[in-house]
């Protein structure tokens, strides 16, 4: 068996399952008689030497890691420029790695962390340090190279199916003298992805959601509010999803058009929900209500999709299997072989294929009017949110979610001066 | 058995589990062979003689509607005044009941519904009608009197608590680098009945929730930023619940201040959270980010209270019981004989002590300082977000929630004028 210690590091926003990922990261290693560490607010945590020692969890705490949302060794939003304008933070990156014996580095993120961990690779092959480096995908955006999907999305894309279809039939039951008009506000700054799946909720023409607005087609005000008169004439009510990422013709975005200062001079935070309910309010007339579910959508692991949390738990392992094997520079990622039965395994691709790329969603997933999802979008979307996977819960009706306490190794180097 | 027919209808907002209570009331009616007419729309439809024939639904669906959120007959927001000021549609409402041989009549509501379904009963003596009225609770807002709780309220109760702590583990992972205060707005607009459920997401003076604010105590900004600082100074982060209707010491409401409208002429729709999460930006520079669940939080079957689904499906039971009973202008309540272990069970008790009152939550659940909940508030709140009852759900991830369709009665009267 090699000796030398893995590194493993969270980064970008967390996700219902990302913990899941740790946690058979830590598992996978235990079994190889391999000691981890984890960076402590991920990157942040390896250029200040603040790390983990995952040797101190109880192997409870390390299966109870995969039924708890949030990052539970911390993540952060640093993205470190090109090896040349951020060279010394690299280079004190790797000091750190070889200060701890870390062989193997394993970042768990998006695209910005697949840049990061294939650049730490390329230095220490420049600087001779024997050093493998594997991405491991997670993001809510589902916006990865390669990947078919990445964990975190289905989960997410659960809950606002769900969470949709539930408050439709809120408002459908309240629309004769209430609530004519809701507007669900979905993450999404530059794929509609989110948005999307909340088109699981309902089939048909009369079925919410209604309309969806897609950051992938521009935002026409006029024929926006034409098309919710017509859903309530014809309903009695409109259900309309949003993404946050919409966009007039002239490229900005609608979340800041509500924005600005009010008449004391107070910041007034902006949203597309809040800004859209108010032009239905005054153009229509119609009484409005609106949700904004923000970090509830990607936190959301009471109800995780049973396919995301596999995918999540699958990943972790095969992340842990690559470095081990040596294989430098490189993402376990899903592939899917068929839609129903739906049928996936994990492959392993290179970061330079993933680094820096964003997938789209496809054309072909968004009906021709620009409101709606196409059947090809729930062909791809369904098997993703398929499945229950519930956390165990307490007596007193509560999840038993763990925040394990987390203990750092003595630091071996100066204090990080960056 | 006596012949008749029973008339059941919803009122107010829908919860989670209002449904559950109408089918354990057909169930319990068709057992006793007696035939349950729904209103459309709430008391509107009895008005408009738009009388659903439950004898349409199958075994199936009225099975079903015990785990469907919504409205399955619809509700409505339409409050009747006194005999005096609206006595035209109280006889309207008399003469709907007795075309339809109506002798048992339901309604499914909160204070108001009390009161106009003792308001009906007094003016069917009046006229010599025999005729049996019962109240069947329901409100989220919880602020019935005489009942220990509302069903309806454990379940948004518990979507609360979970949700919470699920996004306050977000914001805990990515602190260090990203938004710093996070704003959960609660629906409460006199009574912080879910923001106190909140509270149960954590406990001790470093968990989320870090602060609440209560529509019982006067918002002071000056103190709550002040508090904010100090909590992100001690913990890192600080997450924050708010009940929509707290109040400065003038009296308006916190989520009016940020209202008005934009450069535009816009209408800028409030709400307390973005109103305090842009004060928060202003005075402490912390990156901010809030939720708004609106009616996610009061139509989350998904997440469900198993107490409270129980106690709804037992008050439709009991609610059919006491009207074949003759037990006339009564309500069936929720008696709490024990805290720990939980123990309830259903009493019967008069109209006229619930009509009309509101339950306040007792000053000893709020903490002191007025920022958190006591022990009092957990012993109380603790059963009724108590267990799960999930609903079934498809093969495609989703909920198997009904929408039955609905046959309507002939009319026998002339269309209401009203």
């Amino acid at each position: 068996m090699a000796t030398g210690t893995l590194l493993y590091a969270q980064s970008g926003g967390v996700t219902a399952v990302i913990n899941a990922t740790a946690s058979t990261v830590v598992q996978a290693a235990r079994a190889r008689k391999v000691r981890v560490l984890a960076a402590r607010n991920g990157i942040l945590g390896a250029l200040r030497e603040e790390l983990v020692d995952t040797t101190r969890l109880s192997a409870a705490e390390v299966r109870g890691l995969a039924h708890t949302p949030g990052g539970a060794f911390g993540s952060c939003r640093v993205k470190l420029k090109s090896l040349q304008e951020d060279r010394a933070k690299y280079e004190r990156l790797l000091a750190v790695l070889r200060a701890h014996d870390v062989r193997w580095f394993l970042y768990n993120g998006g695209n910005d962390s697949a840049d990061t961990a294939l650049k730490v690779s390329q230095l220490a092959k420049e600087y001779g340090y024997p050093l493998t480096c594997v991405g491991v995908p997670k993001t809510v955006d589902n916006d990865l190279a390669v990947t078919d999907c990445c964990p975190g999305f289905g989960s997410a894309a659960k809950y606002t199916a769900v969470s949709l279809r539930e408050c439709a039939l809120d408002v459908a039951a309240m629309a004769e003298t209430s609530t004519k008009v809701f507007v669900y506000e979905a993450m999404g700054r530059h794929a509609g992805w989110l948005a999307a799946a909340a088109g699981l909720a309902g089939e048909g023409a009369n079925a919410a959601p209604h309309l969806i607005l897609f950051p992938e087609r521009t935002f026409d005000e006029a024929d926006f509010l034409a098309r919710v008169d017509a859903v309530v004439k014809r309903v009695g009510h409109c259900v309309v999803v949003a993404s946050e990422g919409i966009r007039t013709a002239d490229g900005s975005f609608v979340a800041d058009a509500g924005g600005g200062t009010d008449s004391f001079g107070h910041t007034q935070l902006g949203g597309v929900a809040s800004h859209l309910a108010g032009r239905v309010k005054d153009a229509l007339g119609h009484k409005v209500h609106w949700t904004l579910p923000d970090y509830l959508q990607r936190s959301a692991r009471h109800i995780a999709s049973k396919t995301d949390l596999e995918q999540a738990l699958a990943v972790g392992r095969a992340a842990v299997e690559c470095a081990l094997a040596g294989q430098n520079a490189v993402m376990p990622v899903i592939v899917r072989s068929s839609d129903a039965p739906y049928r996936w395994h994990v492959d392993i691709a290179p970061l330079d294929r993933i680094a820096n790329h964003e997938k789209k969603m496809p054309a072909n997933f968004i009906r021709k009017d620009g409101y709606g999802i196409t059947a090809a979008a729930r062909r791809y979307l369904s098997p993703l949110v398929a499945g229950e996977a519930y956390p165990p819960y307490g007596k007193n009706g509560l999840p038993l979610y763990i925040e394990p306490k987390l203990t750092l190794v003595r630091k071996k180097l100066p204090a990080w001066a960056g």
